[in-house]
């Protein structure tokens, strides 16, 4: 099944192509009949006119495509209108795929073909193979990173695999190449197995300056991700954790200036113990947060509780001072901050008026985060959600083209929770004082200085890492 | 230390800037002393002048490193010229690497994000995870190929490893660019054991359409495609072996022509039973010959020979129906064709005197062939080699794009002897009856038709295969 999306949006898209008789009102005549069944007319084209007749393209933003085909059915059912082919503007963006790879050379006669293939790349390749590190001065090293996923965990979608990992990994390399000038090709695996990802990616590994993690389910991740940090020479960031952890890191200091509280004395709640939360809670304690408090399906995370699992104790050991248990609702009461990386509507309206004062709520899960962002700001103080349609949207694009931009620019061999947190102060930064309030806490992805002050940062603790 | 190639190569070529008092015939003389010392001006740019100094970058081929600091050298010792930056085309051609990889889709704003990335990928991943054969309409699949190599075998340099393969991989990524517009991606693999290679590649398979295979060393790399071809849905193609059986066998057919020998009849001598040879032979017998002898480093083939390695086995049975024993200088007596994949000069002048009126010699070893074509055309009526400088050049590049966009163009799941001796035909019909003379029996890699029609070939071959 479709997930039903509350309003009309792009990504549910048609560009209808119909005859119609040209009579007077007749355009009004379909953005009414559009309208009607909950639809929004964002562009008519007319195609082709004859003396009587019209052909007119319809593109239409809808709420999903049950929504989409009862709106065509509607503008069939109007008097005198022939529906000709129905496109979906989704669809038509990936026709073909998403990536090109072009050759930098021209390859115009034989004198061409000699200097970039043989036989004058035989000298290059010599002085590559004697002299490793000019990998990164003559060959794509240089600037390419691989963006690897099993396709076990896809956005919301679940395991669906490497190929219908695929088109999310594509956008993931086009996002690098249009925010950091970064070279990114998609490797999706046929294996879900731990030990066989890291010798792949490691036997891969030599044509890449970085990997890119994507979209591993929890806890293989952890394993994945450790063990080639530990294997590889580059640096390997996996994007579910520490690209949500600097945004959400972030967005955090800026609300707490907001609502003039210190990171210190606040007492966090997470809810979420995957990837993306326990990312979260190391970033946000490396910036400064002394009082958390973790919630995972099984309710509050306390030192002893039965049956947790190993990935668990790390968390345990460090959160939650004060041995609470119970659910989410009993740790949220007095709380400053929510951030929910986990469920949809986990939180109830009670339990955000039963926080502290000046409440910040973030409320991550995607699609459908655990609280409509709508309802959390009749009484929190800075709300910020993982949706588009709302203000403060956290969104990991914000951080990882300038992360590996910065990593590159640094030829680091690593990256470290210190790069990461400079990171998450730049993006933090990006917003100036002036700017500042409680439906601006983190800056657009389309902001002119976001990726660059990102990388720059992160280049600078790369270069102090050494 | 560099080979010395023989005569001043653009793929030896170096830019001097230098400055000089600006009298008469200063060009002259510095275009003389490049002379004097072997090499060749191709270009003189005036970069700057004062009233009585000149400051010109002067390009030059030549015939090698030596000769390159030689003539560097005589340019130092002129009265009054001062050297500046001294340099080398080859490495600035590759500086920064020779690929890069583009968005095809424009992300201008937050409805372009929602289209190509999150949420609107969604429902391409969907469609992509359930129906699989859309991988190629709507993602790079498409359009994809890897070029993988363990680099244990690249071009004359032997096993210099991943990264000294990259820029030999790069440039052939290239290339399927250039003539077939096809994306590939080189992957150099850290390792050389055949079952983590072909476990890798299986493993990355799902981005790819095909697989180009490429400087791995033999035998291993019979095992690996022969595995990979078993177990992968997508063509498996090994260019050291099928690219160079394409193109001798095309240059066989039209030689035989020229001399008016029939392929039935003629006796074809083989030296080289490794990766390229084992294919050329194995093509060359598709194609009709019935008379092979073929010659190792230990002799002649034949059935029985003590100690034989188990993949010269089918050689043996297929080969020297007359049970031939010797060296390669028994083999060749009163042979009509030599095909040599093997050494530098192990064809004497007297052995091409020893063969059949209007023998064909292909001497093929790469970069110094099996005898100098020059002495063999003293006696041979037909001789091609792999050098440019000479004509008939026996290059790969005249098959491997053409045959990809064919398997792509049909969407093959496999390539097989008949699409590759479709190929060599193709290739060898791109020379008109008009055309064909003994020193134009292969077209150049830059003839307009070429790729085209090595694709529509393979291509139907392809598709009469399902």
């Amino acid at each position: 099944m479709e997930p039903r999306v509350s309003t009309p949006s792009v990504s549910y898209s048609i560009t209808v192509r119909l005859e119609l008789p040209s009579r007077p009102s007749v355009v009004s005549t379909l953005t009414t009949v559009v309208e009607q069944e909950d639809g929004l007319v964002t562009a008519v084209d007319v195609s082709g006119s004859e003396t009587d007749r019209l052909q007119v393209d319809l593109t239409i933003a809808t709420g999903g495509e049950a929504d989409a085909a009862r709106i065509v059915d509607a503008l069939r059912a109007i008097d005198g209108v022939t529906i000709g082919r129905v496109s979906d503007r989704v669809f038509l963006a990936h026709l073909g795929g998403k990536l090109t790879i072009e050759s930098r050379v021209p390859i115009r006669h034989r004198d061409d073909l000699s200097l970039v293939y043989t036989p004058g790349v035989a000298r290059v390749s010599r002085q590559v193979a004697d002299h490793p590190e000019d990998a990164r001065r003559l060959t794509i090293k240089r600037n390419t990173i691989a963006v690897v996923s099993d396709g076990s965990a896809v956005l919301g979608l679940g395991n669906i695999g490497p190929l219908g990992a695929l088109p999310v990994m594509e956008g993931k390399a086009a996002l690098f190449k249009r925010f950091a000038e970064i070279d990114a090709f998609p490797l999706c695996l046929d294996t879900q197995d731990v030990e066989e990802i890291i010798a792949t990616v490691k036997n891969v590994a030599p044509v890449f300056a970085g990997i890119n993690l994507e979209d591993i389910s929890a806890p293989r991740c952890f394993e994945v991700e450790r063990r080639l940090r530990a294997e590889l020479d580059i640096p390997v960031f996996h994007d579910d954790q520490h690209g949500t952890g600097i945004v959400a890191t972030a967005a955090l200091l800026n609300a707490l200036t907001v609502v003039g509280k210190d990171i210190g004395e606040v007492r966090v709640v997470l809810s979420g113990a995957g990837a993306a939360g326990s990312a979260v809670l190391r970033m946000m304690l490396a910036a400064g947060v002394k009082h958390a408090t973790v919630v995972d399906v099984e309710g509050i995370i306390y030192d002893g509780r039965p049956g947790m699992h190993e990935s668990l104790r790390w968390i345990a050991e460090r959160t939650n001072a004060r041995g609470l248990t119970g659910t989410l609702a009993d740790a949220i009461v007095g709380a400053d901050v929510f951030v929910g990386v986990s469920a949809p509507n986990i939180l109830r309206e009670e339990d955000v008026q039963a926080m502290a004062p000046n409440a910040i709520v973030f409320a991550l899960a995607n699609p459908t985060p655990e609280i409509d962002p709508a309802i959390a700001a009749r009484h929190a103080a800075v709300v910020a959600s993982g949706r588009s349609d709302f203000a403060n949207q956290i969104n990991n694009v914000l951080a990882f083209p300038g992360v590996f931009r910065g990593l590159l620019d640094a030829r680091s061999n690593t990256v470290n929770d210190e790069m990461l947190l400079a990171a998450a102060r730049a993006l933090a930064a990006v917003v100036t004082p002036e700017e500042l309030n409680p439906t601006y806490v983190i800056p657009s992805v389309f902001h002119p200085e976001v990726h660059e002050t990102v990388a720059e940062a992160v280049r600078r603790a790369a270069e102090q890492a050494r």
